[in-house]
């Protein structure tokens, strides 16, 4: 069972779905990788994995997903002959613990060999300023006279959903340095990607101290990796202390640069590359907190929450011009989904980072930028114009979402599923973040640099997408999915509607103030791609455009004929279910014929375009689509959670802040879609958490560089203090439940 | 197994399938009511119904479906104490066959009883004269001393697909009427239908004159229905003969007219109604014979196929200005597919009774008159204008299609169809088809008498359906089923969109054809349905309308995003199935993401619009699609057969002609839409053979009045003779290989 502490979080757990779990709930990073929370010695069936940011790869004709490093600091240790893994017949006791402060996880684990004792304590963290370092401490305690044999180095035996995806292999053994009577074994490995022949580099090097105790040493090396096997001959109750570190390359000289992160880090030594690692996560957290009053069980949650967002940020490409990166919607916890960025960033995680740390949410954009070919190829491909962003994206912007996205629980057949095809809102909800981000940080340089462009494509794009009904004089968005993705193929669904709307507005509105303040620019872009003549259709569009409006009973009817499906509870929907694991959704799933919705989807609509509706509209809606709403994607609980405090509820708010806040916490969370594995980490959760607490309970908004607080609190919160980074000033904000100040830091 | 010969088809099966394929294949019938091919002693597994033309009725919630009239003809026969039934223990040897020619059921079947021979042979038909007639002539023989029970009355033991339909049941027993020594017991039922409380009323009557053995006589009755009960004793060989008149009538007076129906029976006797019956098969045959030279089976095949259109046709209400009928996509045969008239009439069965009994063509017109409110309801309900009719078409007009249609073989659960919403080829296929049926009849009063309100509508309805993309600057049709069922839910199906510019086109030219003939019918028209408006938005749409264009291979894709789906083979789709009833289409199914289709849907609209485009384009469709039907449908073989015929290649049409005409035969068909049975007779490919026949081979058509033949006869046929009535006339044709002749009949 899990126990959550001040800044710890630790669990004793070993069954399956213990160790499944904890690979999320124990997960570390640093942007660059991420490294799941499973024993040094952990078996493939662990599911153990060091991610790799933006670096994916294609087995066969498998689905693409991120590469799964080989592991630098695998480690199994033996006493007399036995090997000891966490949770075998031997086993004693086990706990394994997160420090979510400083990123450092902690196992602890005994067993009893024959009535004697042996221990192994380690700790290790993926670096945050050597973003290629992986580090570990592991000491090995005895009790007695006994035999220790340790095989630690690269391994390669992991396990891939859809790979392997690694060839070429070499194998490099670097001659041992001894300085002052410390072993430095060093080995390496070089490999590449099967797809793009990138090439991948991983170091290790083991430190050792206690020379008298070894008997034996040698290197090995075959199929599974190259290890250092060390034996060691104790004889009284003592403890060997064995300092690992591993080095991740990727670069194109990433031999030689894996290499060099190993020597610079056997020469700065454990103690200093930790004050490092800790100065930098201080420094993280001095902007990045959030300190609530009254409620430690809040506290506790959201600073696991904006944890998990900064062990997948990647800022080592955050500045530069090089290659922008994003974050996958399972973070780096694993290859689920694809490893693929959805628009969990734009709407969930970029809100976190903007307001304190906006070149991050700058480099979100910028992601999108570069990917922009992609999506007009995607939009080609469609029979459309413009830019169509993918559903599922990876670094070329190509879409990775494949037609059949689910796997039929009783055929074992792929199933046809739309959302590549007709998630259309994808290119709109990057425009709206876009919007907000200029908003925020009053930065319109990234409008020149690529912005303004990929919004008159996604604009052309919804141009040539909508259609005009005679019958009803407007213009409509047909055939789409909105967020509730248990109905595919909907006409005008609100949702969608109402973005597709604010992307001609924000094409407008931008256009308008740079043909004041830049109409070289603008106009000298309109011309280059072509835009003219979109831009005046444009201008008919928004004035007939359809917006699905509230009914008598002031609901907003999700889509067209929506309320002419069976209305009936959730309860019913899932007693109709025959598997647990049946995806609800598209082709014959429980809740399609229904009005039983997997998320939030009119209340989504609400939530960001909350002006736009009196608060009786909200609240009958929240009311009506509420117990109709099964939460089956982590991105819902935050919508309602948003906009049960725009409607002075804060305390119908709370339960579902927690269940976002919460959600790696328990680990309570839908892990399958028909035989998909969906698990890992939620960062749109984690996100949604922090937008909860601060746009929600904080009433805190940011309009054209103006900080507005409208203080929300849920009862048992009497303060909340965060930062907010605006425009190259800090502020640090103070809300009470009556009253809130905004302090500019100095 | 069966054995067809001329006029006569017989089968000695009795497996439990040959049991249900047999009460298709000997069906009898004669437009009023439908006898499926079972014995006289069947029981409710063996499926017996009489189905009533027109009467249907809702159990509960189920589907509405025709009523199955209890049975006046039921006769069991007991030798000592023994009930006989075919396929018991003691069956020695069993024939049924049905003579095609008269419409004339017979069984022969005979048991060995210790040792003892004992036999039945029964003939029966449904009267083609006195529609509310059933006659039987029922002959016991028994060898040697034995006592014989005969249980014969009217039997309330039958099995409903969605019942039961009938209360309020009361027995009636009339007083033994003795005349010459011959025993006449009457026995009569009344009840009515449970829903729209229609009365009915059944009347049995047994005719025996071996009064010499009869030792006792009762009448029973009890829940399963009212029965003469008689005992003989029999000493030596010795035959009895009874002939049993069943009279079922669902007028107001019912009772009485079925009473009335009996008594003028007995007093006409055996022989005389079955001169009169047999009169009214020569007349029918007189003109609606096909006769073929060279090929027998093509010859036996096609009659047999014109009986079964005409043991359904609605004759009895063809004429009067009551209520009209049409024909059930599965004919009279069963209560499969609700007993609703589907667009199978409209397109593969009118075209037959228009060339040889054109008032009957009338009738089907005149029946989707009567129901255009139905359909206007249902453009309503779907928030459209017009004239939506119903897919399922029942007595209204309302659409007993319900929105789940196919049930799951994997969960029991029902599958969401969009056959009822989407399938709006229905309401074009009746324009397409009153236009066929002026064309040739030059009857223009039935547009005047509804048909052009009709057509008004249904233009209406599409335009108020259809859609102006500005992006191709045209007007589409999205979102539909076309033929093809496999895919639903798709844009721009080239069928539909061709049909629906039909209408288009149809009404324009009717409305300038009334405008030079009857412009005070036609401007009074437009003005009493406020279609002005409509029509000048018409004729923009006719010049902006999108109809799918063959590409570059000549190869009309199917609907936009077809070529898309996987391509691949029948076999390698059928290979994915799971279990054998499994349905192929809608959601999860296994065609679904496939090319593989349902049935011929280009092909279909190329066999319809022929003259618009060249051979080479037909041509390269049929080599296209050919490989990737399925034949799922019965429509679809002849639709082929229609199209290879018009590209010179009636050997490769031949084949299909054979699947068309013999199905009933084979009784080789699906059976099942997974759980949901669709077993029946095939009336559609009834038509669909004799379309191929004289459409197809003889290259017959009329267009305004003129017959033309195009003779393109396939190697075996020396010649076809035929008749056709046209606009008062009735005319002999006969086609040979190279020539043709059309006669006058005087």
């Amino acid at each position: 069972m899990y126990r959550l502490n001040d800044w710890q979080i630790s669990d004793d757990g070993l069954s399956e779905d213990d160790v499944l779990q904890n690979g999320n709930r124990l997960l570390t990073g640093n942007g660059y990788l991420g490294r799941r929370g499973v024993v040094d010695e952990a078996l493939p069936s662990d599911m153990p994995a060091t991610i790799l940011s933006g670096i994916y790869d294609r087995h066969g004709d498998l689905w693409r997903e991120p590469v799964n490093s080989p592991d630098p600091l695998y480690t199994l240790v033996s006493v007399d002959e036995k090997p000891l893994r966490a949770g075998d017949e031997r086993t004693v006791s086990h706990e394994q613990a997160l420090d979510f402060r400083y990123g450092i996880y902690s196992r602890s684990t005994s067993w009893n060999i024959n009535g004697k004792k042996a221990a192994v304590k380690a700790q290790r963290y993926a670096h945050m300023e050597d973003v290629n370092l992986l580090c570990m401490r592991y000491v090995i305690s005895s009790g007695g006279q006994c035999k220790i044999n340790v095989r630690q180095g690269i391994n390669r035996e992991i396990k891939d959903l859809n790979g392997p995806h690694l060839g070429n292999f070499r194998y490099i053994e670097q001659s041992q340095l001894k300085q002052n009577d410390i072993t430095q074994r060093i080995k390496g490995l070089s490999c590449e990607t099967l797809e793009k022949k990138i090439p991948l580099s991983v170091f290790s090097a083991l430190v050792n101290d206690k020379m008298q105790y070894i008997k034996e040493e040698k290197i090995s090396n075959s199929d599974d990796g190259i290890f250092s096997c060390l034996t060691f001959d104790i004889v009284n109750d003592t403890e060997i202390e064995l300092i690992i570190y591993g080095a991740i390359n990727t670069e194109k000289e990433c031999v030689k640069a894996a290499e060099e992160q190993i020597k610079k880090s056997l020469n700065e030594g454990w103690e200093n590359l930790l004050k490092r690692h800790k100065a930098k996560w201080d420094k993280i957290w001095n902007t990045g907190d959030v300190v609530i009053e009254g409620d430690e069980y809040a506290q506790r949650c959201i600073r696991y929450s904006l944890y998990h967002l900064w062990i997948i940020a990647p800022r080592y490409t955050e500045n530069g011009n090089g290659r922008a990166l994003s974050i996958p919607a399972r973070g780096l916890s694993g290859q689920t989904y694809k490893g693929a960025i959805f628009w969990d960033t734009e709407m969930f995680i970029a809100p976190y980072f903007r307001s304190v740390r906006p070149q991050m949410a700058s480099q979100f954009i910028r992601y999108r930028i570069q990917t922009l070919e992609g999506a007009k190829k995607k939009a080609v491909e469609y029979g459309f114009r413009g830019a169509f962003f993918a559903w599922e994206s990876q670094e070329s912007g190509d879409d990775a979402c494949s037609d059949f996205n689910v796997t039929d629980v009783f055929t074992g057949r792929p199933v046809r599923t739309y959302f590549r095809d007709k998630q259309i809102h994808i290119s709109a909800d990057i425009v709206y973040s876009i919007q907000e981000y200029v908003s925020h940080t009053g930065d319109t340089s990234i409008l020149i640099e690529g912005g303004m462009e990929l919004i008159l494509e996604a604009a052309r794009f919804f141009l040539s997408y909508l259609y005009y009904s005679p019958e009803h004089k407007r213009y409509e968005v047909l055939d789409v999915i909105g967020p509730d993705e248990y109905h595919e193929r909907v006409n005008n669904n609100a949702f969608t509607n109402r973005v597709v709307l604010a992307v001609f507005e924000i094409a407008r509105s931008y256009i308008e103030m740079f043909q004041k303040e830049n109409p070289l620019f603008i106009n000298d872009l309109i011309k280059r791609i072509s835009f003219n003549d979109d831009l005046e259709f444009m201008k008919t569009v928004i004035d007939k455009f359809y917006l699905p409006q509230p009914d008598s009973r002031g609901i907003i009817e999700q889509f067209d004929g929506y309320f002419r499906h069976e209305d009936c509870s959730i309860e019913t929907v899932r007693s109709r279910l025959k598997d647990p694991k049946e995806y609800w959704g598209c082709s014959g799933g429980v809740a399609t014929p229904t009005q039983i919705i997997k998320q939030a989807d009119v209340v989504t609509m609400l939530a960001l375009f909350g002006g736009d509706y009196p608060a009786e509209i909200k609240k009958a809606n929240l009311d009506y689509y509420e117990k109709r709403t099964e939460h089956g994607s982590s991105l819902s609980a935050c919508m309602y959670a948003l906009l049960y405090c725009e409607t002075g509820s804060s305390d119908k708010a709370y339960p579902f802040f927690i269940k976002s806040a919460e959600i790696d916490i328990t680990g309570k969370s839908k892990h399958f879609a028909g035989l998909v594995y969906i698990g890992g980490t939620h960062p749109a959760a984690n996100g949604g958490a922090w937008l909860t607490a601060i746009h929600g309970f904080c009433g805190f908004s940011v309009c054209n560089g103006e900080i507005k607080i409208k203080p929300r609190l849920p009862s048992l919160w009497n303060k909340v203090k965060f930062t907010c980074l605006m425009r190259g000033e800090e502020f640090e904000i103070t809300v009470t439940k009556d009253n809130y100040s905004i302090c500019k830091k100095q």
